[in-house]
């Protein structure tokens, strides 16, 4: 579920404000020595200057340009009175790749179809779904609220299931940050909805491809493929011609926020679609949905106000309650849910991707219910950060739980406290670590929506930094997420791949100053042994 | 030469002005019935509206977001307090193409080849450049200047022909109108200097071969190859080799006028330089080259500040008295005059593009001297439209002449008085044909810097014109330049080859309303038989 920060009156989706939680107090947090000799330093020698504007600039016009004659842009907003409705301009990148461990950016590679196996299989389970969040959605009315929905949708669902009808996609993004004690890519959350940048990133990697064609010092084999471009298109195409509406004009709904006609990550999807697979996408709110969509109760097919069947929605929207604004839009949700189409996601697949689940699947013995094998489910745990229930009858029961919190109580530093769901309305969010104190002391039953987790420490690196063609460097943090595609249809899994990767980098001062918060920027990956 | 049109506050260089002029007074034309039959109502039938809002803003936002993503863009002027300096939009654009008779259309490139031989005669030919532009210069101080610039070069050029050392670069656009009354393209001009637009005439094809797959009724196919894009830095790259400094990092200036950085049809050379032959291009203005650049005048050889040398001189600029402000300008072109760089172009080659070369190039014989196979001499002549001299001398001694003049003093509407170049400073461009009769009556010498030519008729089209994501429907004109590119290396001829098209269309009612004035779009063929 991507949040929303604000780059220069632009609305960015990018590095999620518990990074900024998770770094505060700490500072100044130990250097990537690796980033500071090879990148930073070959970009020195490259340059042949301290890093001064003269040296610099040219590289940031090579870079800025190549952007924008290659669609690695965002809307520019602004004064609507100035700006025409279609201006864009490149998106906010960082200069040169950031670098990272190839065994261990492989292994995140390596694990994620079983991230997607896992998803599938948490999805299916919908008592444990039930069970599970039951006491997180008493706290959480959104979460209660796709609750009610996965369990007034489950009779159709079970139909499908048997009659083997149901195709199911899959399009997750697995975001981690490189902990630096323990040298692991540690796993802040699991995207199983609207998992976005995954095109943008594409292109990130092709400019540092470029860019390193012009730095000599840089090696363009370090940059691994990243086929977003290619995969999310794919596998949405495969969900829809597993659906089998095509040749009666069936579309992709992208379902988008209102007003959102400008968002360049989605338009290469569209592009995609179109020019691989002459799939056309059709733009819809949950409310457009909502008054002209219809369901034939019998079929399960959805056609649109033109008469087009909808093969495939693929939600864009829908992760926070500011989408649900009325009770038409929740019923827009429940009727794509009653569908034949493939969602991506069901209700049941982004319940899967809170929070809660996450905590839950970490605790002994769960996650191995869902993948048996234990090399599968010990791959897995590899990229587990250490995660606690905060639900009070866990907190009674669980020595492991209790034994957690008297250590963040004591060492606050070394933990965050994470809502059980992101996006608009939740207003704990900006606290700290600290009112977890208060709230034990007071007994809440409300922490139930809460959970507790490890503190990842990644490493602090230098870069430089692109908005609105203009540079800065800075100390910076930098989050990794791997895609992943899967459809299935029926018991056929017509997909389970790797699918790229996104990077996405912030400045680690911002916390301190507070003047640049949310200054997060594109990046990539740069593998050294 | 390329001129400068204002479009909603952007600076964009589209049709000339003596469209404008040429239309003036003759309306409403007769109608391009192909294009309404089988373009425009194609569109009609394929969405199934009556071209109102709902069935056309689907495809105009395609159309602008397919040029956002692939830098079919230009910079986003305006309130410099408003707009981050690297903002870009779509450039103005034609939503479908526009039909053209495919025979002519391939005559005209076939015969550019020749037009790249023809210009590389004339130019080599000084003693005809001088006698043939020697009055006009008396009265156009820009000409007179670069006579001047050729006469004081001669002997550095005569030693390196002598040597067989001189390289000739030639990125040429002939411009034509589809003259309705004789179905021929006629040649409205040929532009030896700046040739514009190449770049994002080769992505407009893209883009309609794009909206051909979108809206079925439009054949891909008939929309013709446009090689701009690899044919431009190719010719380029074939000249610098020859040149022979790119072992020792020799680099390509790009002559560019002052503040012009965000070009994106320019942006698009470089890149191609870079992509496709690891040419680093410099961006230079010729104020910049007069205060770092060096000439060894034993070698020849250019060499910049960083102490690369030069290996060609590519002028996006020097086409106007406005980019000589000072003798320092004229100093730099003078050095590269005088130097052993590849000039794209000379200013042989520039002087050969004047409209006077044009005019007198198509008097009884005088072409025949340069092409002197009369299937080739006779193949151009169907490219020219009826052309006369304003020289008071001619006036009285040619009676072909006379007999023009006298019959555009009575019918006024059927001719053009053009100016000897274009650009800034020349106070007579506005006005219309009648300021011949008053010239006349006065007897004036002024009048040899001014031509006289047939007006071309061409057909009236109805197209969907789109600027800042708005559309318009409009009765329009179009205009198609041919692109050649040429490269000889002392004898040897290493390339001559046609380059691709670029058409350019506009509204024809802004003569009318005067509101629209300058309305200008970026446009392709679509060729019928």
């Amino acid at each position: 579920m991507p949040k929303q920060c604000t780059v220069l009156g632009q609305t960015a989706q990018l590095l999620p404000i518990k990074i900024r939680q998770r770094i505060a107090g700490i500072s100044p947090r130990p250097r990537n020595i690796v980033n500071d000799c090879r990148i930073y330093t070959c970009l020195k020698a490259t340059t042949g200057m301290d890093l001064g504007k003269e040296g610099i600039m040219p590289l940031v016009e090579d870079a800025v340009v190549w952007s924008n004659q290659h669609g690695l842009v965002v809307a520019l907003k602004g004064d609507e009175f100035v700006n025409p409705d279609f201006a864009v301009i490149h998106a906010p990148l960082s200069l040169t790749p950031v670098v990272y461990p190839r065994a261990r950016f492989k292994l995140a590679q390596q694990v994620m179809p079983l991230f997607n196996r896992l998803v599938d299989a948490v999805a299916a389970d919908e008592d444990y779904l039930e069970g599970t969040l039951r006491h997180a959605a008493q706290y959480d009315g959104f979460t209660g609220r796709l609750l009610a929905v996965l369990h007034a949708t489950r009779s159709t669902r079970d139909e499908m299931r048997v009659a083997g009808r149901n195709v199911v996609l899959g399009i997750h993004r697995s975001d981690y940050m490189l902990d630096q004690p323990s040298g692991k890519f540690l796993q802040v959350e699991l995207n199983t909805i609207a998992s976005s940048f995954g095109c943008l990133s594409a292109l990130m990697t092709r400019l540092h491809t470029y860019m390193a064609s012009r730095i000599t010092s840089l090696d363009p084999a370090r940059l691994p493929a990243n086929p977003t471009l290619e995969h999310i298109p794919d596998a949405i195409a495969t969900a829809a011609t597993a659906v089998g509406l095509r040749e009666q004009g069936g579309v992709v709904v992208m379902v988008v926020q209102p007003g959102e006609r400008n968002a360049y990550d989605q338009q290469w999807i569209q592009l995609g679609l179109w020019e691989r697979h002459r799939l056309r996408t059709v733009r819809m709110t949950l409310g457009d949905i909502a008054a002209s969509a219809k369901l034939d109760e019998t079929t399960g097919t959805v056609t649109l106000a033109n008469g087009a069947p909808v093969c495939v929605f693929y939600f864009r929207a829908g992760y926070t309650p500011v989408d649900y604004p009325t009770e038409a839009e929740w019923a827009a949700r429940e009727l794509i849910e009653r569908s034949n189409a493939a969602k991506c996601p069901t209700v049941a697949y982004q319940l899967a991707g809170t929070k809660k689940v996450q905590q839950d699947l970490a605790g002994p013995g769960v996650l191995e219910r869902f993948l048996p094998d234990s090399r599968d489910s010990g791959l897995l745990r590899e990229f587990f950060a250490g995660l606690w229930s905060l639900d009070p009858r866990d907190l009674t029961t669980d020595p492991g739980v209790a034994a957690a919190v008297a250590d963040a109580v004591a060492r606050p530093e070394a933990y965050v406290l994470k809502p059980q769901r992101e996006g608009g309305g939740n207003n704990l969010y900006g606290r700290s670590i600290v009112e977890l104190r208060a709230a034990l002391a007071a007994g809440g039953e409300q922490l139930s929506a809460y959970i507790l987790m490890q503190r990842i420490l990644p490493p602090s690196n230098r870069s430089i930094l692109v908005r609105n063609g203009q540079w800065s460097e800075a100390e910076t943090l930098s989050e990794l997420g791997i895609y992943g595609t899967f459809v299935r249809h029926g018991d056929a899994v017509l997909r389970n791949q790797q699918s790229g990767h996104l990077v996405r980098t912030k400045t680690s001062s911002s916390n301190e100053g507070g003047v640049a918060a949310g200054f997060a920027v594109l990046d990539s990956p740069y593998l050294v042994d």
